[in-house]
């Protein structure tokens, strides 16, 4: 069975800019990864309702799935929703089933649950909710898009409530050899491998430690059998 | 003046699979906004050579500037050079002055300049060299398109040689107020005071900390005296 695709889509300026390093692509990446989908492409794009609409209809378009981080929050900066929503040309507004989640736990909290934290049940027409053990605001999945907050904590606690929703694939499996040798030293005989098992990927990942070079051959695929045979090849090469 | 823009493509399977955990995004993010350079989007590509040379080309018509990060040595999955040379029409062969910065290096160090590494010489043509101080094999500017190494020293390093002799603009500049309420609290007076001030742009990006939301409200442009007027302007509002 061909493992399902993704892509991720991070949306926000404080990434861009610098200020904030973005930790949802690699929690994702490692997420997809274990339950057997493969991670395919990943964009960082500003808070700009034209250019994540044009992100979102090229991304899941082309991929299974599509999974968004950021924007959608209660200040006017937090424009994901509206975007998913035109990007799929479906109606937008205060949706019931989001108020009545977002009434009750600022009842509990004893805040006001006013105008700016209203706009946080603004759910597309269509959109089936994602859980917040968090903070409650929901994320929404709409088609093949999954939205989810920018928070690392909230947005891991929403991958958590999606993944069990979405059919995987053979888990993506990988085995690494460490080299005390620099790339250009086994180069050769890692490709004639390479070539050797079509089925699986192979790269090389040069490090240099204490002054010295070497490398990490990682051996992709998802059959572990032949993981297993390629890697004692490999093995055999560099004792 | 406007301020240039530019994007940046991470080619690498080690990023998607979330074996690596890539951080020349952060780091670039950083220089640009320092010299004037607005990132305007990143991108995560898969080691493939039909996905990077669209890449290239869509980004590269788009911004004035494209950095990209990986790909470059010695191995087999480095494709990054013959993809770039492709997305420009370009040709490319072992160039002389690659070859002997090369050769002297592997010289200097007693070891063979064997064919793999003679694979990091392979530079297309009309591109210029960019200097690598850590291990010799040089980047390269093909167009507006900057090509550097994936392992973050090397690649820092690089970047640290292309920077000046970019044309950057004024400084993006930006200041955080901290304040200890949740956005919900302080979203409308921010959103009235980013109505008031239209060539700035404002952000919140929201923190739980010791179980307690607050969130950082921060100021971004080019102009210090209109980002000090309204930074003036946000604390009389949140003492």
């Amino acid at each position: 069975m061909a493992n399902p695709t993704a892509a991720m889509l991070v949306i926000g300026d404080e990434i861009l800019s610098g200020r904030t390093r973005d930790s949802n692509m690699h929690f994702l990446a490692n997420e997809l990864t274990r339950h057997g989908i493969r991670l395919m492409e990943a964009r960082v794009v500003a808070d700009d309702h034209g250019t994540i609409v044009q992100a979102v209809r090229a991304l899941s378009e082309q991929w299974d799935h599509v999974f968004t981080s950021g924007g959608i929050g209660p200040t006017h900066d937090d424009i994901t929703a509206d975007a998913i929503a035109a990007a799929f040309g479906a109606k937008i507004g205060h949706r019931a089933d989001a108020m009545a989640l977002l009434q009750a736990h600022y009842d509990r909290a004893g805040l006001p649950f006013n105008d700016a934290r209203q706009r946080m049940a603004r759910i597309p027409d269509g959109a089936t909710l994602i859980d917040n053990p968090v903070s409650t605001a929901p994320g929404f999945t709409l088609g093949n898009v999954h939205v989810m907050a920018g928070v690392p904590k909230i947005f891991e606690a929403m991958v958590a409530s999606v993944m069990p929703t979405l059919t995987g694939g053979d888990p993506l499996l990988s085995q690494t050899l460490r080299v005390n040798r620099g790339e250009g030293e086994v180069a050769d005989a890692f490709r004639r491998l390479a070539a050797a098992y079509p089925d699986l990927s192979m790269g090389s990942y040069p490090f240099i430690q204490n002054g010295a070079h070497g490398t990490n051959l990682v051996i992709r695929g998802t059959d572990p059998a032949q993981i297993d045979a390629a890697m004692a090849e490999l093995a055999a090469l560099f004792p």
